[in-house]
């Protein structure tokens, strides 16, 4: 019992450490000068559109999650666990509540974090870059201590069985992805919609720059980054350290004639120690004026995983006394670095895909978009082979450990590992639509070039760590995936007292279960993609109409932001319903219909299926994003020359791709799992 | 005894009829007039064009094939099972061969029938139809007679054991696979690149139209239809009709004490019915000029379809004496039709996607992608449901029939049934290229315009053919596909002694097999996009560089047509060969590492992945074609407009995936099957 309470305090006492953090980092983005009255002007535009958007979403996805919650207590109720109804159904609602607040207070925080780091860059390179860090830190810390802080909480309010509790907890699990998959679904739409709107009448049709202020759609376009960049990514991997922490401690309970209560506590352990490290690596950030800030941010993580292998190396020894897991957590931590690697070959212009796709614009908009295809389905290739390198080291680490079902735990600690320094990742992630704000602040009210040749370094920097995390999201998510399938098989187990432990794709419904599963990943993106189109059409048209009164166009009278504003929330509302209630009802079917272990293959073969069609999605996506950037960089004749044309076609079309579809497949991935788990009683 | 003998001699009086109809097609077709002379100089550059790359590509392949023969008997002499290794390489070679010969001939009349057909259309509609479809009945009844033979004669030879010959003979179904894979990707890769290569200097910079004789590319663009869409496709579907064959005769094994030596024997007497049915429905098509050329088509695939129902009928009668199996057998004959609507709702234009692709280009290529792409995902969906349908009640009719093992063996019937008719499949789709060739004679020998009009109608009526069996194709090969996994089991079983019969996606290293095979299939579409690119820009620097002597475009001086072709037959052969070795030597790595259960999961999941990919790019790239023809038929604006330019971009990117990678994929699915079936014992 000591070593229980004594682990249990201090993952509550980092969780809180995690909320006092970022209420500091919040206060240290606050004070910051707050720029010239014009910038003020565009970020109070920016913030209005953005939480009148946020506000009306999360009532939204409120709304529907009390209606699941209700739906969720009846099913247990109906399966006759009656305790287990409300201790579900509360763990829910816990798990939506406390990724609504992260997600809200996030978005709040990154549009105020967004004038400051503009104003600072009046001056300096490091401070600018510092503020936008520490701005996307509060989401990045949020984000894991709640998570943490949730998931421990319920585990001591729930009786603190740990042969019996993690069972109970997966409601929140379900919670959180029941949020992600709005927050991300309408935050990735209203995003991009937006963008393509903007660009499509103002830099296609209209011929005026990125961020001109005669674009009605530009206050959307700088909303969007917000709302799918920031609060969703948050949402996303709210997500993913709550699943994972869950369904780490059911693997565990597994392991519980070994270890007993530890192998139960050691996944909430091993992510306080990766909250702490992440900290200390966000204040050695310590930018200068010369550097290139990449390497400022690169330093700060590097220092975030050594300090997270030593505290693996801590916990393991202290909870697990076995080395071999701390292998195996070294095996995670080493897959988000490999991750890094490959998602900077396919996605910067240094490297053949990019060039290869650059040069293939030459040719016009066919031969762009035939080659980027071919870049975003070869790219799926080493991802895989990293993540199946990973698996079955960790497994066999695990194996080795001389533990009785070692391995799968060894995956289940890789898994935590990869996740471990979550925190420094997402404030990288979200520094990401910071500083691209920064920047249109600077474009929107006119700054002198230096400063501009500032914001558009660090927007540079931005625009490559929110690949990164896109690569990492979708390395995690399918690592967390797998643990899932292993909880959601203890689960079933479990219920039916039979062992069920084999999902065995020979038989034809548990084949067909799989089918279906790869098929939901593909009808899921097409959703999203067309989406983004739909709600862009209205946009294109909202701007056309604008751009008839000549007066605009001359910059004499100021187009009527709001409006677009309004319409791209609307749009992105409405559309976010539709893929979002297939994703939820879709594995329902299946399940009901087909039983436990069907629904199980087409967990696994969906999970397959999304990640790789993500990868697809999100490098292809940011390989022509680079692509036509390398261009206007001058490579081919730059600015305006064929190849540049045909360039911008690719970028437009992998907006949907990156910034939409690809990262709702992440939460889709996590949706599935955590829904089958929770839904399992349905399906015997 | 007395079964066996009048079953076989059955099956080998209908192959030999088989053979004698395509004798009696061709004669017809060469007794036709054979045009004006410059007609004949138009075709005669195609026929050499032609012929002298599948000579090239298909002494390539037989050289890689006695490799490939010499390896499996290497294998299996090495485990031990020397009788086995002869028969093996034996069965192989056959299957190569007899592959081999069905390409070569069927080839060779079609590049003679496209002659006759532009001949006949100075006339008469029907009679050009009548002339083009039995040329392509030519391709369609040598593919299914030969399989047929190959596979019965086989058995004959190999001692006619009903429990043990069956597995002697799968090498025969590697071999047509083999062949298949580079008879399709080479094909593939030349046809589209010339595409490509000629519309994106002729039409896009140059400005002249299709088929125009200015075009250096024009005879290479012609010569390709032949060798893609009739040699590529006779290749798939041969290997389609014999995979299938020896997977039921495998499962029929396993029934041997319900059904004794009939149960191994009834794929044959079906397929026999089949082709009997399909020489039916071939005779009765007797078009008039009125008529819509589609309908008359329809009637005799409609009349090979009830005949096809009837054969089925005896056939279960005679042999299964179980009318459940008839039952499932209907099942695979309505899967058939379902692909024919299904296709034709993605990819004609009277339906929402094209017009929704079509109404897309109206804002530029990037949103004529995005919604192209759109429609593509979502197209997986009614496919993979009508699979999953077909497959669950073909099941339930198995097991419903009270037999032991009967659900598997109920698909296998489902499979049999969707491919009764396949000759008359083929001979449509083979109808495709030769029409299509015809236009292009018509076009290039300036005949009068009523003249263009006919083979204009005949060219629709073959973009539909194609895309109809494009979606057959997919369809039968999931369905085959399932067929083989089982077989494979039966095969591993039968190796190990064991029964190992189930394939536990929950374990790790089967995990990983599913996620490579998942990953391979994205891989290798890739390759074999980029392999198009890279031909396609050879052709285009070289086309442009012909377009600087100024006569050419004059008209005064004949391009060098023929360095077009060689350049396009060089880099066909040249780049097809990666993705094929790709393809051959990754499941073997994977097998030999990962052993027997996890290549199970690989060549499952690598199915399911390949399915819906496939189906992405058949139907994607078809509906961007639509989209293109319906605005050329006057929508948004008609030729010339913005929308038309933009949906132009669309169809050159739906060239590689329709064309190439998607029918590549049909192959790369059974090839999976066929090379984890005969080289089980190295997995083991």
């Amino acid at each position: 019992m000591a070593v229980e309470t004594l682990a249990l305090g201090f993952v509550f006492i980092v969780s809180l450490f995690g909320l006092v953090f970022s209420i500091y980092l919040a206060n240290y983005v606050m004070k910051q000068d707050s720029g010239t009255p014009a910038m003020q002007e565009i970020a109070s535009a920016i913030k209005q559109g953005g939480e009148a958007f946020i506000k009306r979403q999360y009532t939204t996805i409120l709304l529907l999650a009390i209606v699941a919650a209700l739906l969720l207590f009846g099913v247990y109720y109906y399966t006759g666990q009656k305790d287990h109804a409300v201790k579900t159904a509360v763990a829910f609602i816990v798990g939506s509540v406390l990724s609504a607040i992260a997600g809200i207070v996030g978005m709040a925080i990154s549009v105020r974090a967004n004038l400051r780091t503009a104003s600072a860059a009046k001056t300096s390179l490091g401070k600018a870059l510092t503020i936008s860090l520490r701005g996307g830190a509060v989401s990045g810390f949020l984000v894991v201590a709640l998570s943490l802080l949730g998931v421990a909480g319920l585990y001591y309010l729930f009786g603190a069985n740990p042969q019996e509790t993690p069972f109970l907890i997966v409601g929140f699990g379900f919670g959180a992805s029941f949020v992600a998959l709005f927050a991300q679904l309408g935050g990735g739409i209203y995003t991009k919609a937006a963008d393509v709107g903007a660009d499509l009448v103002g830099k296609v049709e209209a011929g005026i720059p990125e961020d001109d202020p005669r674009n009605p759609a530009v206050i959307a376009d700088l909303v969007g980054d917000n709302v799918g960049d920031c609060a969703g990514r948050g949402a996303d991997l709210f997500e993913s350290t709550a699943a994972e922490n869950i369904g780490a401690m059911i693997l565990g309970v597994a392991l519980f004639p070994v270890f007993g209560v530890n192998g139960v506590l050691f996944p909430l352990v091993a992510r306080a120690f990766g909250l702490l490290a992440s900290a200390v690596g966000i204040l050695v950030v310590k930018p200068n004026e010369k550097d290139d800030p990449m390497k400022a941010l690169n330093k700060g993580y590097y220092v975030a995983l050594l300090l997270a292998i030593v505290g693996f190396f801590i916990s393991t020894k202290l909870l697990l006394n076995n080395i071999w897991f701390f292998y195996a957590g070294l095996v995670g931590i080493g897959l988000s670095l490999v991750f890094v690697y490959i998602t900077i070959y396919y996605t910067h212009h240094t490297h053949r895909p990019v060039k290869g796709i650059a040069e293939a614009s030459k040719t016009g908009p066919a031969t762009c978009i035939i080659e980027g295809i071919a870049v975003a389905f070869e790219n799926t290739g080493l991802p895989v082979i990293a993540i199946s390198l990973a698996l079955f080291l960790s497994y066999y680490f695990g194996v080795s450990s001389g533990v009785e079902h070692g391995g799968l735990y060894g995956t289940a600690v890789a898994t935590m590992g990869m996740l471990a320094t979550a925190a420094y990742i997402l404030a990288m992630d979200t520094f990401g639509p910071i500083t691209d704000n920064a920047g249109g602040i600077i474009e929107m009210s006119k700054a002198p070039e230096a400063v501009r040749k500032r914001t558009d370094r660090l927007d540079s920097v931005g625009n490559t760590t929110k690949a990164l995390t896109k690569g990492y999201a979708i390395g995690s998510a399918a690592l967390a995936a797998f643990l899932l399938f292993s909880a959601y098989l203890d689960e079933v187990a479990k219920l039916t007292g039979t062992g069920f432990a084999s999902v065995d794709i020979a038989k034809v419904p548990v084949f067909i279960g799989a089918m279906l599963g790869g098929m939901l990943v593909f009808v899921f993106a097409a959703f999203a993609i067309r989406a983004v189109g739909k709600t862009a059409s209205c946009i294109i048209n909202e701007v056309r109409s604008q751009f008839k009164n000549k007066n605009i166009m001359k910059g004499t009278v100021k187009p009527d932001y709001a409006r677009c504003v309004d319409i791209t929330t609307k749009g992105a509302l409405a559309n976010m319903v539709l893929p979002g209630l297939l994703a939820i009802f879709f594995p329902i079917i299946v399940g009901v219909v087909l039983k436990a272990e069907a629904v199980a293959a087409f967990l696994m073969v969906g999970t397959i299926t999304g990640v790789l069609l993500a990868t697809v999605l999100n490098n292809g996506g940011g390989a022509w994003d680079n692509a036509k950037k390398y261009i206007e960089a001058g490579a081919h004749g730059g600015k305006g020359s064929e190849a540049h044309k045909a360039a911008v076609v690719g970028d437009t079309v992998g907006d949907p791709f990156k910034d939409t579809a690809g990262p709702s497949l992440h939460v889709l991935i996590k949706l599935l799992a955590t829904i089958t788990l929770v839904l399992a009683p349905l399906f015997i």
